[in-house]
Parts: C-alpha cells; sequence; structure tokens
C-alpha cells in the first residue's frame, strides 16, 4: 500500500488546498492530510478546529485521513511508513522553498520523496495568508473556501480581525 | 474621466516612487497617490508625514493628489470611482506577489485592474526597507529621496536609528 | 486623447490575447492592436490574415483599431503619437524579456512607457506557439481560440501540420 | 492498477533521467519511460536506439516498461490509461514550461495529472544538450552517462562531433 | 595585496560556507570573513561564538581572517581597504536580494565591487536558518556542519530547542 | 600571479561588456578576454573582428589581453593556467544558464571556479543580441557600443540588416 502525507499548516483550509487534496488522494491508495503544529506561530485556528474542518470537506473521499503532528516531518513520514510527500506548487517562490526542504529532507532520509502538484490556474493567487489578510480588512473572502465549512470560517476570521 | 490609485507604504517615498508617480501621471487624468495604513506595522513616519511629503514632491504635477486609506484597498478603489491600480515593479519577487495581489484583487471586484510600470533602471535597487536599513547603520541615504524633503528624512531616520 | 499600443505576433489570436485587449480597451481612448511582422519568421497566418481574424473577434469594441508594422516599434509607437504600449505578463519568463524591452525602449525614446498587463489565470498557459504546437500533433485546440474565428483557424492549423 | 508516463527526448539518456526513473518507478505499479518523437528536430540517436539505452539500464527495474511515440502526449497518455505523467525539475525555467505543459494538458484531458520530482543536487546541472554540446567541443562526457552505456554513447557522439 | 570580504550572519557556519571560504580565499591574497552583528536580529550564538567557530575551521587555511563587525558593511569594506565582497549563490531568491545590495553598494561607494560564487550542488538546499530549524525540532544536523565544530554546535543548538 | 578568463561571443561588443571588463581588470593581476568560436553560429562580425574591437576598447587597461579561442572553455581555462572564469549577470535567465555551465565546468575541471559579477543598472537591458535585432530594423544603437568603435560597428550592422 502506498502512503502520501500531504503536510501544510491549512489556516483556513483553501478551496486551493482541497484541489491538491482530491487530485493527490487518486494517485494514492491513501493520502494523509496532516496539520502541522509550529509552536514559533500563532495561528487564527488551532490545530484541533483544523483537522475538524479538513475532516468535514473531505468526508467523501474514502482514501483520505486528517492528523496534526508537533515535530518533524521526517518523523512523521517514517512513523506512518509513507511514500511520498505531496505538495502544491503555485508560484516560483514556492518552488525554490519546497525544492530547498525536498532536498534537505532526502539527506535526512533518503526513502523521503517529495511530488509536487502545480496548483489548478484558477487557485494560482489563493493562500491562507491572504485569505486572513482580506478578511482583517473586512473583505469577502467565502469565494475562497470550500462550501462545507465557509460560514464558520468566514465569522470566525471577521472575530478575529475585530 | 480615468482615474488610477497608486498605493504603498511610502515609508519614506523614494526617488523610485517619484518616478513611477510622474511617469503614471501622463497615462491617467487623474493620478491617486494613496498611503495605505497596516494597522500591524509600526512605520517610521506617520501616515499624516507621509502624506505630507508626498504632497511637497508632487506639488508641480496638477493631475496629482495625495490621500491615506485605512482599510481594503478595493473599497478604496470603488469609492474613488477608479479605472486602475497602478504598482512599479523591480523584480522577479515583487512581480510574483504583486500578480498573486492583482489576481485576487479581479476576484474581488472584476472592474478592478491593475497595470504595472517597469521601475528605471537607476532605481532597480532601491526601495523604502532598504533606505531604512542604511539609515539605521549611519549610511548616507540623502542621494535616494527626492530633494525637495531630503534634509528633514534623512534626519528623522537618523533619530529614528539612535 | 491618449492612445495605446498593444503589438505582437497573433499567429493565431487566442482568448488570452482577446481577454488583454478588452481589459486594455476600457483603459484608453483608443486601442492599436498591431500585427509585427517579423522577417526572419515564417507564420502559420499571413499579415493580412492576422488583422482580419483580430478584426473580426473585436468588432464589437469601438475604440480598437487593428493594424499591421513591418519596422520599429518604436517608430510606430511615435507615428501614431501613442502614449503607451501594452503587454500581457503570463510567467517570468515573458516578465524578464519583457522588462529589458521596455527598459531599451525608453532609452531609445524617453516617451515610450510600456504597461504590463497580467494574463487572467485561466489563460496563464496559453500561448500562439503552443496552439501552433498542439495542432500540428492534432490536437483539439478549439477551446483556446474565440469562438467568431474558431473553426476557419483550426481548420488551417490542421492543414499547416500535415 | 497505477501506471506513470514518464517522457522526454532521452537523445541520450543521462544519469539524471535514470535517477529520475529509479525513484518514480518507487511511486507506481508501473513506470513507463516514453521517448516522444519530434519530427522538427534532428536528434543524434534514432528512436529506436533511444529505447534500446533506456531498457538496458532500466534491464533491473522490474516495473519500467519502454517506448516511443509520435504523436500527442495526452493521446498516449490515454491510450496507456496512465494515471499520471512524471517530470523532473531542475531549475527555474524548466518549471515555467513544464507548469504550462501541465495546465494545457489538463485543459485537453481533466483526468491528465502531472507529477513533478526535483533533480537530485548532483544532477542539477545536467542535461541532453550540455552532453550533446561538451562532446562536440571533445569534452570528457563520461560521468554524466550510465554505465552500462558510456562507452558507446561517448563514441557516437564524439563521431556526430566531427 | 587584493582583500576580498566575505560577509555572513553565520549562525552557525555551515558546510556550505565553509566550501565558499575554500574556493575564495584561493582567489585573493587575503580573505576576510566577518561576522555582521545586526542589532534587530536574536542569533541563537553570540559574535564572538560565531568568529571562534570560523576561526576553528579555516585553522589550515593560511590566508583566511576571521572578524566581526556592528555597522554598514560599506564603511568595514573600506576600513579595510578591500577590492571585493564575496557572496556564496543557492538559488534565484538570492540572487535577487544580493544583486539589489550589490548595486546599492555600489551607489554608496563605486569602489566597492561583489562577486558572486555559486554554491556547490551538494550544498545548495543548506542554509543556517534551516539548520536551526531543523535542529529545533530534534532533527540531526550533524552532516551539515563542518567536522571540527560538530559537536558543540548541535549540542548547543539542542538546547536552544527545549 | 592570478589570471581571470573573461569567456563570450561579443557579436559586437557594447557597453556592457566593457564595464564587465574594466571592473574585473582592478580584480585580478591580468585579465584575458576570450572570442568563443561557436562553428554552429553565424556571427556578423569575424573573430579577427571581434578581437580587433575588443583590443582597441581595451587600449587604455594595461593588464587586458585579448584573444580568441575554437574548443571548449575547460581546455582553454587550463592551457592558459587561469584562476577563475568571470561573467556578467544581467537576470535571472542569465543567471540559471550560467550556474549550469558553471557546475558542469567544475565537475570537469575541479579548479575552474567561476565569479559572477551583476550588470550595472544602466546596462541591464543590454545584449549583443538586442544590438543587433534594432540595427537590423534600422533602429540607433550608437548609445550602446563603445565611442572608439561605435561608427564602424553602426555601419556594419546597417549594411547586414539591408
Amino acid at each position: 500500500m502506498r502512503i502520501a502525507v500531504y503536510p501544510g499548516s491549512f489556516d483556513p483550509v483553501t478551496r486551493g488546498h482541497f484541489d491538491i487534496i482530491e487530485r493527490a488522494s487518486r494517485l494514492f491508495d491513501r493520502l494523509v492530510v496532516v496539520v502541522l503544529v509550529n509552536p514559533d506561530k500563532r495561528p487564527v485556528f488551532s490545530a484541533e478546529e483544523r483537522v475538524l474542518f479538513i475532516e468535514r470537506i473531505t468526508a467523501g473521499i474514502e482514501n483520505v485521513e486528517v492528523d496534526s503532528f508537533d515535530g518533524l516531518l521526517a518523523d512523521y513520514f517514517k512513523e506512518k511508513g509513507a511514500t511520498a510527500v505531496v505538495k502544491g506548487l503555485r508560484a516560483m517562490s514556492d518552488f525554490e522553498y519546497e525544492f530547498q526542504m525536498a532536498l534537505i529532507n532526502k539527506q535526512i532520509n533518503p526513502e523521503m520523496e517529495t511530488l509536487f502538484l502545480n496548483t489548478s490556474g484558477e487557485y494560482m493567487y489563493l493562500s491562507s495568508s491572504i485569505v486572513r489578510q482580506l478578511a482583517s480588512f473586512g473583505g469577502d473572502v467565502s469565494s475562497f473556501i470550500p462550501a462545507e465549512i465557509r460560514d464558520e470560517i468566514v465569522e470566525r476570521l471577521r472575530k478575529a480581525g475585530e
């Protein structure tokens, strides 16, 4: 069984992330979406909330599992017996950073392979931080969030911005 | 009447900004230079000061107006009845970020068009943050600031660095 | 009156080009789309055909004029009394080349200003050369060409590939 | 069964290509390396030779199959019942072109997913065209070619350069 | 006598830095590695420690001197009577920033020339911040640090992460 | 004695090249500008002419020598007993290609070090091919060519374009 790990902050999960999840789930027997907890950052949504949001939008995809992890991705990868890490690429600057991380992960664990998927054209501009930034100025972010969780996320971001 | 909006932090305004203002003012009936107030950043110069500095250096250009705004650019754009946003591009990294913002602004308001002007060769290295950084180490930044406001800005940056 | 010039090969014109034409036509009093004739290249469509195709798809936009030119863009710009050149940017590599051309044009004629518009997300992958390349392998390119001229262009490209 | 297609010119196949083949073969049930025949290019090695060279270096990897194709990759993909296309990325410029091709392939066939693997650090500089160019000047390219086929390829490139 | 200055944070010095030091030392009569003290950043290692670590790994290279400086690089350059600044480039994003700094330094002092060396393939992924980040999650960073100082640095980073 | 080699096509030599020659000549005991002869390209100026043009503009710089070579740069480098190759970088796309060549040259000869200088701001747009392209359309290229050789080069390019 081939397992892929899709790591990220998902603060909050966007339609761009969901597009990657849906496409990657067809390429592997199992896809584990893992919310990485970074102790140096202060997220708007707790790790538990982020896991719950992703679980709700992926309820219809059988081979997707959602998890959170507080540590080194290379350790999680090993623990899960994974075959590959999946990352979405939007732009050059993503590419450089992700490329660097892929090389260093391979140095740490030669079995750790990273696969890149390009973001679909319509989500190229989209990131969690842009969603948070827009929401903090009162902008309407509803079209960037999957329908199942839209209202709650928009509501929460509006409050966080006050 | 076609109105363009040129948004930025202008902390402080540089000769590179002035070059863009001068060139963009010839392309539209009216150019509004707008100091965007970002509550998360602590600028060296207050919004009022930044407006005054830009007003002084643009006193000779009839169709330029200076303003400040505390909110979402898309809202300001609508309020002003603007036709286009103008941005200067120096380098790749500018390009990626500005491209992303242009796409997301268009998603929010399909009427919101962004026009990019390339920075002139001699200002390619110039940014407000490099000016602040140099000044904080006691470097001479006078050649980067328009003549009309040079002394005051250099003086203020020197004090801020102490 | 402010006139903008939108130069290109348009061999053939795509929906991505049309998107730029439509958006740029709202920013200026007049937009001149000009087919540049490069004697070193052997186009699939003659300059006359390319002009006719662009005329057909822009018939509904009053302030657009279509032309062809065999010479230096800087000379055409002057002859037309234009205010700005308009270019669409898809990606980094476009940016570098166009940036270089904008700087050199400004060196030749300090009045020659270049304005960049970003390509809309859904046309980011699209170029005349990719359309020609796909068509030469028998690929279906009909979704990349404006509806009014689709059948003729697809037919012609199919024959050219034989 | 998940099948991936790894297309390329492979004129000639390098150790960088072999690195991608080896890594990609572990991610899918079957990997088809396909030599794409481009009628507009004049390769040094015929399609048959290129297939044979790849077969020899992949003899030890059970789930790899080698093929050649003269047509549109999207058609080959469908014919094979493939799940994904695999591409190696070395640098930015690769990324832009491959990204564009991935988006256009997805437009042609929404099932056609492209997966990118980054080139290993030690092969970042390596391409078939650099190998051919070096060989044409009498440079020693033996360290860039897999051992099993090195002598023949080096010999052939030396003759082609005369 | 031609003197080159190699500035950086070196927090901590990596094998990638050492590679640049070794190669640059052969190009000049004297190479001064200078730890720049940035009052806005809180380094893991003090300036004194960073100097000592670099001194230990460069003990075998006669024409290398190690120093620290709290101020503007352009001032240090002048004070030392240096001929050139040396910088290592890993990737595009390095390139943009370093290019900008080189242009601004030349503006401040026309004698101040910057020379770029590309990072060797095997260190392309390596940076002090990635080493610190990995170490903070308990990752094994020993292969990224020169042998002579490995144990101490690994030990210190482990404690800093607690 | 440290010798640097500055290779290129120089078809024709521009003020941008001269800027690199002048700056690089101060960094080494001797700078050899070498016109590389590429049998696959048809230059406007013969190798002999290109050497003569560079000799004329560098007559005032004592430690510069001009040469031409028909072969592999790595062989020329060895033959000359050189310490480093010097290259000018204008933009990203230069960077990628030159980086790749630097890595491959180092693989061929571990002693072969490449040093990059950034192009000065005012020559960022300048290349021999843009000069040739402009001249072929009758554009005025006189400001891009060193004064000593301007008339002859402009005259020759005009004739070549007829």
